[in-house]
Formats: C-alpha cells, structure tokens, sequence
C-alpha cells in the first residue's frame, strides 16, 4: 500500500518548515526535515552540517564547494554520492509510514511510489526579508540577497537532478502565498486536504 | 475603499471559469465571465464573438486573426483598442462592488486597484482533456492539441499586454490543481479565504 505523503517544496524564508512541522504535528504523523540529515549522516558517514547544506543546494563558488562537485574518473562527485543516499533514504522513509517531507526534491523521488499531495509555499521578497531577519537575526549580506541566492541555488540543485524546473506551478498540488494568507491559515488548507 | 475581489486565471479546460462561478454564488457576489463580454460589447460596437476570442487570446494566424492585428498608422490594432476597453470595463467594474472576475489578465489589470485574492487553477492535460471532451464535445481537433492551442494563445496575450509570464507560481496567492483535488474542493477553499 502506498502511504500518504505530504511534500513541502518552499522558497527561503516562506515558513515552509514551519508549516510542515505544525501540518504534522496537527495530524500526528512524523515532519521529516532535519531528521533526514541525521540518518543520511549515520548512512554515509558525511557531516551533518554538509549534508544540510548540500543536500538541497548546488555547490556553492566556495572553495569547499567546488572540491565537493568535482568529478571522480567515472564523472561522480561527493555531491552526486550524496543525492542517491538522500534518494535511498526518503524512497526507505516513505514505505516506513504517512508522513510530511519538507524540501529535497521529495515530489520529485516520491512520484509514482506514493500517494502524494504536493505544496509548494512562496511569498514576495519583501515579506521573506522581513521574516528571515526576524527567523535568523541579520549579517553582513542583506536579507533580500540571502534568500535570493539560497533560492538559486536550489532552483540549481533541483533542475540538476530532476531535470525538471524548481517552481513550476503545473508540478505542485497546491501553491500558497504564506505572506498574503498567513501561516497559520496555510497550516489549516493543507490539513484540511490531507 | 478599495473592494475585495477574487480573480481567476486558469487553464483552459481544468474547470476555473465553472469554480469561479460557483464561489461567487456562495458567497453572493456576482462573478464576471461572459458579462464582461457584453458590457464590452456595448461600449465597443464589436461583435460579442470576436471579443469573447480577442480578449483573452493572441491573434490566431488565420486571416481574419491576422487582419485585426494589423497596426494603423499609430501602430495600433483593433485588438490593442480592444485591451484598452477591456482594461476599463474591468477598472470600473472593480469599482462598482465586490465580485469574482474570471480571466481577462483582471490580477494585472488590478494590481494595487482592489483588495485582490488572485487564484490560478491548473490541471494535467489528461484530466483536462477529458473535461472539455465533457463539457464541449468532440470535434476534430484532439482535445489535447486544442487545450495546448488555447493555452498557448493565452499565454502569448497575458505576456503582450501585461508583461509578466502568465502562471508564473509567484503571481498568484494560491494555485490549486483541480485535476487532484476536485472542483468541489477548490470552490471550498477559495471561498473560505475571501
């Protein structure tokens, strides 16, 4: 039987996370996020802290960034290792129970090996700033060019794996404007829909 | 006081107009559709027909499509003066009272000019198909090419007059597939966030 399984695609600073974590804590069935990254870490021996980043992300200019995308002799890097582990690990998750997944292209693993009901969050720019300040404090990068370049990246991130495009309005069950509705009424449609 | 209006962009044959109409009657505003039709036509001389193929789409390549997008002198053609009249009725229309308004780029019309709630409906092309097979009939187009042939000429007038790219995720509050989650539902969920 295939479970049913809420995917949370988001952009940064949407209250993506937050909305999964509460649509779950609501309808009693597991919020896999940072969970994730903890069996991926046990699986593959890679640090928490680079599979949260890479996970989700293309690799950055960074100088660490770069070594992780380089190729080996057979054209895989570190990278590309790390992609079919979190596969294998949300493909294992979803026939284990009914759950909510927020980001890692879990739409796109899950699609066809369970009965999935797909969201996508969003919000202006103005309205993300505004919440990634207040989420994660301020630094040296103004806020509308942090969410902007995370986006990026995970726009990258997803059209390299899936070869599909991050964002596309045609791939999502439903897309909601969490600044215009609110989370709190983004939480009520989405359970409402389980 | 800016009134609350709920526009609609949807593709053709996922069931929006049909949505539309049904949320305004339970919420007991009225819905424009085939009205704003008729009010154009009064003021524009123009036959109903022509306005119901030119409001929404691009000039087909047949040869009366081709004439009435010929430019004058000014460079404007009869469907530039039909977009202007358009934009109008849909100004005034907003400013008469609360209401639904299906099509006709009324979320860019509107921008800043109501309090807007701007919903896009989408489907498979499967479920649409076998929706306008239901509500049209058959005729010798395949269902599929015509929808795809619909939309691609909304999509192409949307881009013309507006700018932006017509079911871009970020433009609208919510998206809702119809296909997935029934006509009976979405009318449920838009009518509970007006």
């Amino acid at each position: 039987m295939k479970h049913r399984i809420i995917t949370i695609s988001r952009e940064f600073g949407s209250g993506g996370r937050t909305i999964g974590k509460e649509v779950a804590r609501q309808l009693e069935i597991p919020c896999y996020d940072e969970e994730i990254t903890n069996r991926i870490a046990k699986k593959s021996g890679l640090a928490e802290e680079y599979i949260k980043e890479s996970g989700e992300y293309a690799a950055s200019a960074s100088k660490i960034g770069s070594l992780l995308a380089v190729k080996d002799f057979y054209g895989h890097s570190i990278q590309d290792e790390l992609w079919g582990i979190q596969r294998r690990t949300i493909l294992e998750i979803a026939r284990e129970h009914p759950c909510v997944i927020v980001g890692r292209c879990a739409d796109y693993i899950l699609k066809e090996k369970a009965d999935l009901l797909k969201v996508f969050i969003h919000a202006s720019i103005e309205k993300r700033a505004e919440r990634i300040v207040k989420v994660y404090g301020e630094n040296d990068v103004a806020p509308e060019k942090r969410l902007m370049q995370k986006d990026k990246k995970r726009r990258a991130y997803y059209q390299l794996y899936t070869d599909e495009k991050w964002g596309n309005i045609d791939n999502y069950h439903i897309s909601l404007d969490s600044g215009i509705l609110g989370i709190e009424k983004c939480i009520k449609i989405i359970s409402s829909l389980y």
